[in-house]
């Protein structure tokens, strides 16, 4: 398995069809990233609850499922909306879902079918509470934990215990569990956060049935949480260059590519692609330039307009010439697939599909 | 006229309407700017072609062209697609359109309405030709150029004569004129580029019917340019906090805000938002953090999530509190308004319509 090769017959397909810039993934790749995400959650003897921000697409949510996930993970209530309207049950909505809540949306999917919802305070928790009764039926809620990100979530155990005692007195809310997002220096601390939480909860007869720890890059961490019961990753059903950076995947791992084509050449040492911040958006992960182009890793895309790239080709000794389409792996897959509406799926170098990124845009 | 105020009622409205995070415009500041450019373009003597890629909506810029605007300018063949199919004619698509005239795309809508295109090199003037003939309908063309901001563009006047020569001798393309993206500082140079092929071309009997500026920060240039007959700028119908920065627009000329919700307070000088890079984009344009706050002004959004906004809260004196509903001016507009399929319109503090952001998500 490699990443698609270079193949011209491909890329003049994709121009054709499509036009550039393109955005397009290959599913040998996806159900290859999907098995092995799956293996790890496996070995480590945890449930696998991928994140569907990164897809955003039921069809690849389904595959997931297909694959033995236990069910998905959303961040937005529209994003659970459109699951739910794809047949798919098992949802834990991993935010403090307040303008969801009080738009009516979260009642009214409640209603439609129950999800898990998380909170880290109370103004949240009354709100739930809100919509679970409008739902007429109750919610099941996890307690949000920080554990050193400076992400949501409380920062003590105290806070935790407090949340769990005033869902325990709402006849309209569940208590499910926790959850986490250990950074990769803060194991210990999440497992003494979670230690003390298990201990005062065994105490007063309550049990948390899930335990959820999240991240790609913690997939070799998996199992490292005593207790944890489930994880929820993102990124690595396509990966990018920030994972490779990471050392969580390579070039070949990596499932989605922008077709880009090389509109100018007005300077001996630069060049300008026909993608820009709004294809790729300007996330540079903390890294140098903002991309992979495959076919000249020694040209970099120093930066971006709206719609433009611009290559420094200073030390590209084959460089590019206007009109070549070049493939580019984003900094960030997850905020470049979020641009878009759909997705080009290729397969053995063949176009075989177009995949709607059907939960994006959604405002809640 | 101020900026829409803080009122708690409409903040209410769109919440229990829309949830949080929602992108609102205030039509009343809207059609001010739209007012106050065709008025410095008027007043230099410049037709103004405003640039459509800032809100994408073809009701917007019926508005435009209503108050004066000569045409529009896209940055994509899809934008002009919608833009044509809701009636408007006068289009310069400002870019080498390479893969969407090798899709076909191009060819297609030159059939149905003709356009005008740029240019920086002959492979895309192949491409044009051959989208012309596909089209049976020639196509006119610009000749983009760079006078110092390293953008796309020839660099040298001589280039420039050359691609008006090869045009000139094409029967299936026109030469229409130049476009010119001119810095703050680069006005001289380009009034030296320009002088040189407009003597040049005089002596070849050619005239440039189209002499293009473009950019909001150069509003203050307006016919600064001798020679220039219009310009095209984008930002200033909502503006943003680099506007302000630029001295361009105020807080009170800021049409487009997200509002948002605190949505977790978990430390004593933090919060977090509902709304991130996925809503704003990680465009900083220069500026230190990630929009201004109109609440809360000391409060600074320092790091962004795809789905959250961090607050540092050191130096806000009146710190927000969970549930407390806040509206972002962002750093870039252009970029966020390209998040969404819609924007929630208000005037005089209550919600009048939903305007789709039709012209987004568009591959070529």
């Amino acid at each position: 398995m490699t990443a698609s090769p270079n193949d011209t017959q491909l890329k003049n397909e994709i121009i054709e069809n499509f036009g550039t810039p393109c955005p397009v993934i290959d599913l040998d790749i996806v159900e290859q990233n999907i098995r092995r995400v799956q293996a790890l959650c496996d070995k480590a003897g945890v449930r696998n609850r991928p994140h569907i921000k990164t897809h955003k697409s039921p069809v690849l949510a389904h595959k997931q499922i297909e694959a033995g996930a236990r069910g998905i993970t959303c961040q937005k209530l529209g994003e659970a909306e459109v699951m739910v309207d794809a047949g798919i049950t098992d949802i834990v909505i991993a935010t403090n879902l307040l303008g969801a809540a009080r738009s009516g949306r979260l009642a009214k999917l409640q209603a439609r079918t129950p999800v898990t919802a998380c909170a880290d305070n109370p103004v949240t928790l009354n709100a739930y509470a809100k919509a679970a009764a409008d739902a007429e039926r109750p919610l099941d809620v996890l307690i949000e934990c920080d554990t050193g990100q400076k992400r949501a979530g409380v920062e003590t155990p105290a806070e935790a215990l407090m949340l769990v005692s005033k869902i325990s007195q709402d006849p309209m809310l569940n208590f499910k569990g926790f959850l986490f997002y250990p950074t990769l220096d803060s194991w210990d601390a999440t497992q003494t956060f979670y230690d003390t939480l298990r201990v005062e909860l065994e105490a007063l007869g309550i049990k948390a049935e899930i335990v959820s720890t999240g991240g790609s890059p913690n997939l070799v961490n998996l199992g490292k949480l005593t207790g944890a019961t489930e994880h929820r990753a993102g990124t690595c059903i396509f990966n990018d260059r920030m994972m490779i950076e990471a050392g969580i995947a390579t070039i070949e791992d990596c499932a989605f590519q922008i077709y880009t084509s090389v509109v100018s050449r007005a300077g001996e040492e630069r060049g300008i692609l026909d993608a820009g911040s709004k294809t790729f958006t300007s996330d540079t992960g903390g890294l140098t330039g903002f991309g992979h182009i495959l076919e000249h890793p020694g040209a970099r895309i120093h930066k971006f307009a709206e719609e433009h790239g611009f290559l420094d080709l200073a030390l590209c000794n084959n460089k590019p010439v206007v009109g070549d389409i070049v493939r580019v792996i984003p900094n960030h897959v997850c905020v470049a697939v979020n641009m878009v509406d759909q997705l080009i799926a290729v397969r053995g170098g063949k176009i075989v599909e177009t995949l709607p990124v059907s939960a994006r845009g959604k405002l809640v």
